[in-house]
């Protein structure tokens, strides 16, 4: 089922989503993960605290000549950082854990990403750490969630093999688009994360200053639900404007 | 995107088809591919010629908890051993060669083998060994070929991956399923594939004696071609009876 064809033609299809390998432990489960991607058509590749730094050599032998998708992989500090600059972003998941998010399959997360690109706007897929899987805050980060579709009894995904779900499905999904599909009435446009980011803190950092926050032990998860509550729409960058309008005069009323 | 279950829970879900990897050369694959199984519902495995015997035992580390299935595979000599109480057998096989077969997409083939087990007919899913894929040879022994829809660009495919999308579109194409699919009018049951080769090695026999193959370098692929032209269709007991009489009829006709 293997051809000798080697990748020295990878280039990116845009609109092309991003694969985001959050803490992954394994060089060579990164390098097949970034062959996995070039089966699927994928190309952007980041990497989130890579537990033995990066560059691995080892993922280069078993990338079995993704060396293209490898070279080009950049390396984030956080979650937060490394979807700074995407409009929506898709946390794979196998089992949601009490949290208030959209949950697609493969093949609907596929669907939607394909529908989204088509709208000149940027998409990234959260692929948990080997064993783990992603944690709350991890998935805080996410639009909504992608769960598998895949036997119930037998859990164990191989971290390279949940790339090839969706890549396989996002390979499918555009032979499927419409061109027709991109449809934007409006005259404002959908907000990075990075510029979502920028409100939650300005949000935080007031939220702490006004002692709203002050549990200490639940600030952990009353942050976390803001952020559900703040990513669960698309926020255009209007309204994210209005509520950073919103919080500074609040902060400025309380301050009188 | 992995969990801890074990793979204590893992039993056949019938009718379930079994996964035939030919000469398959590394252990750790071959775990790969019991895991991928796992994931995707499928229990029964089958190893044509393993390069370095069976069982393996870094097989069970990679299989990842999915024992139960390395601990019921069946080792063949043969391809055709391996299909032989099969009655309908796919080729996985990136580019068909001027073969005359008809050739499904992932998605399609797995939807024909629901419709297959919904009759109470047993199919059977060919992976060729990493590197090479399958030869000619194991190719005339299926009725048709999966060729998935992937990057043309990029054709290294790892054999786990290959079984990973197949068994992901099978668990998918179960779900749906219609109980209704199941139709056999007429009263003659379709031939498993040993019951044909038992017609093939009399026809072959009995060609090798008339002198119809006698040209040694021709032979191989004439071979190929008649065993290519016998599988084409779905053959009943009842048309290989025929058959069988017709072969013999000839050549008692000939010897007269």
């Amino acid at each position: 089922m293997t051809g000798r064809d080697g990748g020295a033609e990878l280039a990116p299809i845009e609109p092309s989503p991003v694969v985001i390998l959050v803490r992954p432990q394994m060089a060579e489960n990164i390098g097949a993960v970034a062959r996995a991607m070039g089966n699927g058509g994928l190309f952007h590749l980041r990497l989130v605290a890579p537990r033995d730094g990066w560059p691995l050599e080892r993922a280069w032998i078993t990338g079995s000549g993704a060396h293209r998708i490898l070279d080009n992989a950049e390396v984030f500090p956080t979650v937060a950082a490394s979807v700074a600059d995407l409009h929506r972003v898709f946390a794979t998941c196998p089992r949601p854990r009490h949290i208030i998010k959209p949950v697609l399959t493969a093949r609907g997360g596929a669907a939607e990403i394909v529908a989204i690109g088509a709208r000149g706007l940027r998409s990234g897929v959260l692929f948990g750490p080997e064993r783990t899987g992603l944690d709350n805050d991890d998935i805080a980060c996410a639009d909504s969630l992608i769960r598998y579709d895949l036997n119930p009894g037998f859990m164990s995904l191989n971290l390279a093999q949940a790339v090839m779900v969706f890549g396989y499905e996002w390979w499918l999904a555009r032979q499927d688009e419409l061109p027709m599909r991109a449809l934007q009435t409006n005259e404002t446009a959908p907000a990075t994360k990075g510029e979502l980011d920028n409100f939650m803190d300005h949000l935080i950092r007031e939220c702490d200053a006004s002692g709203f926050l002050k549990n200490e032990q639940k600030r952990p998860g009353m942050v976390r639900n803001l952020r559900h509550f703040f990513t669960r729409g698309e926020v255009t960058r209007q309204e994210l404007n209005t509520l950073h309008g919103i919080v500074s005069e609040l902060v400025r009323g309380r301050k009188k």
